[in-house]
């Protein structure tokens, strides 16, 4: 059986090369959404084309986050499958990064070689430090595996509270207590996806919950009320705030963080799918596909993720 | 029996107060060189005067490095110990940390941040790259625990390319082939003592056996060449480098280090002595020595660690 595949991937030069490389007969590539069964795409791109595709039967996400998919109202009669698994190391090298680099003063040493100023200063060491994850999927449980291997004690929230399969954390909460959890935390990492019970969960209620820690969202925008960083900042809950996704992206030029002194800001780079890494779950699920079995990272649009 | 202590730290009043919580009887500071029978010192403020102490027994150094008491033609009738095992969290921090900066563009994104602009850059992770430590020692070790389980292939080189005791290397080279370990190198740690074996091992000619690597030296600033490296930068062999520790310290303004923009340059922190940590130590040595037993991290003057 020959299928039509489409792509919509803001890459699909190096998507085509990459999926031609494979040589895979059934597979053929169409510039005509009505004939697409299967599409390849990033969300924000197709979503607002999701119903030109009438004979559209899979869809594979090149990213992880599907929420412009999933929103009510869209059409659900499709398998809608994302990436998984390709993010750990890159958000786990962006959060342990930032946190060294926060603790042992790697810009104010830069400055300082600018002034050609010898000024040493004391630091605080990663080791015992309290690193609190919301979530404990894939991402959250790769990033508790490292952060235990460099001294940190880790706690998960998630919404049982139960112990995921395969982790390393020290102790895991369910979202009901997540309030003690953010209280003995030096870092928090939110890793939560896009979803109705996230959505501005930390606002400055929950916040204030902290006390000069440093937080992370390398998760969805939303589930930080931005509005209210700031004032939690000022409240000295939020020691510093490494953001690398927002509400609105690109983050507009006139909004406050961008100048803030606590907050540090990047484009969404902490965990870039590489197209080499999307096309192999792609070629890994078009092969359980064809075989008529389970695929991988299959969304649930009820749940969201 | 009592012991004489005189204290060179250059933090006596607060290594005095640390000591003195720990109420040992039989431990006297002492103000006069003449009756001290032990000495905690830091090298660099000792050695000028080391033979100012006829009754000295037993040197305590506050600092890893001990190679201004061990000199040619100092004296070496006391028993010599360092510190060690304090290091490898800190140091690993350092490296870890910079690499990840380095490889993540966070200087970049930080300029990016200044001037409002949002602009992704692809990046390479740390997974699958080859770190060479030179030295196989606590400190090394530690490190080459750490960078494993951050996904990184870790090399040591040491003396006799045997592999130390519960290590993490994936492979152990002898200096003799320290070539073929630089060749294969994405980043290179010294974390050698100065030694007259190590003394300038860093220079063009091995320099040059690297490709684009990143240079760490957080061991001793003798080790590194410092006059061939900016001709090792600019001939490709090395991408960055970063440099704690220099052949003068402060490392003197006039200095072509401070302004390159491939050399991060910080003062001599990477792993700073906490006087906590040290008095641990010391307290422990002490133990040892009024049962006459074997001390911990003695010294061998011959050998020079």
């Amino acid at each position: 059986m020959t299928h039509h595949l489409y792509l919509h991937t803001g890459q699909d030069e190096t998507f085509r090369t990459l999926i031609e490389e494979k040589q895979i007969p059934e597979l053929r590539f169409t510039q005509h959404k009505q004939d697409a069964t299967i599409v390849l795409a990033a969300p924000p791109l197709v979503a607002p084309v999701i119903d030109d595709f009438p004979a559209l039967r899979w869809l594979q996400s090149t990213f992880a986050g599907v929420d412009s998919l999933v929103q009510a109202g869209r059409r659900q009669d499709y398998l809608l499958t994302n990436v998984k698994g390709i993010f750990g190391q890159s958000i786990t090298e962006y959060v342990l990064g930032y946190m060294i680099a926060h603790y042992r003063h790697f810009n104010g040493y830069r400055q300082q070689q600018q002034q050609q100023s010898w000024q040493p200063h004391l630091y605080q060491s990663l080791t015992g430090k309290t690193m609190v994850i919301l979530g404990t999927g894939n991402i959250a449980s790769f990033l508790a595996q490292a952060a235990r291997h460099m001294g940190l004690i880790v706690i998960g929230v998630n919404r049982t509270g139960k112990y995921p399969k395969q982790h390393l954390f020290h102790d895991v909460y369910a979202i009901d207590d997540i309030e003690k959890a953010l209280a003995v935390a030096d870092a928090v990492v939110s890793t939560l996806p896009n979803t109705p019970s996230t959505e501005s969960l930390l606002d400055l209620n929950m916040l204030n919950n902290c006390h000069q820690a440093l937080l992370f969202n390398v998760g969805r925008g939303n589930t930080l009320k931005e509005d209210d960083l700031i004032t939690a900042i000022e409240a000295g809950a939020i020691q510093h705030a490494f953001l690398d996704v927002f509400v609105t992206e690109p983050l507009p030029s006139s909004h406050p963080f961008w100048s803030h002194p606590q907050i540090t800001l990047t484009p969404h780079i902490a965990a870039i799918s590489f197209p080499e890494q999307i096309v192999d779950i792609f070629m890994e699920n078009l092969v359980l596909w064809q075989q008529g079995k389970t695929l991988k990272y299959v969304i649930d649009f009820n749940q969201g993720y």
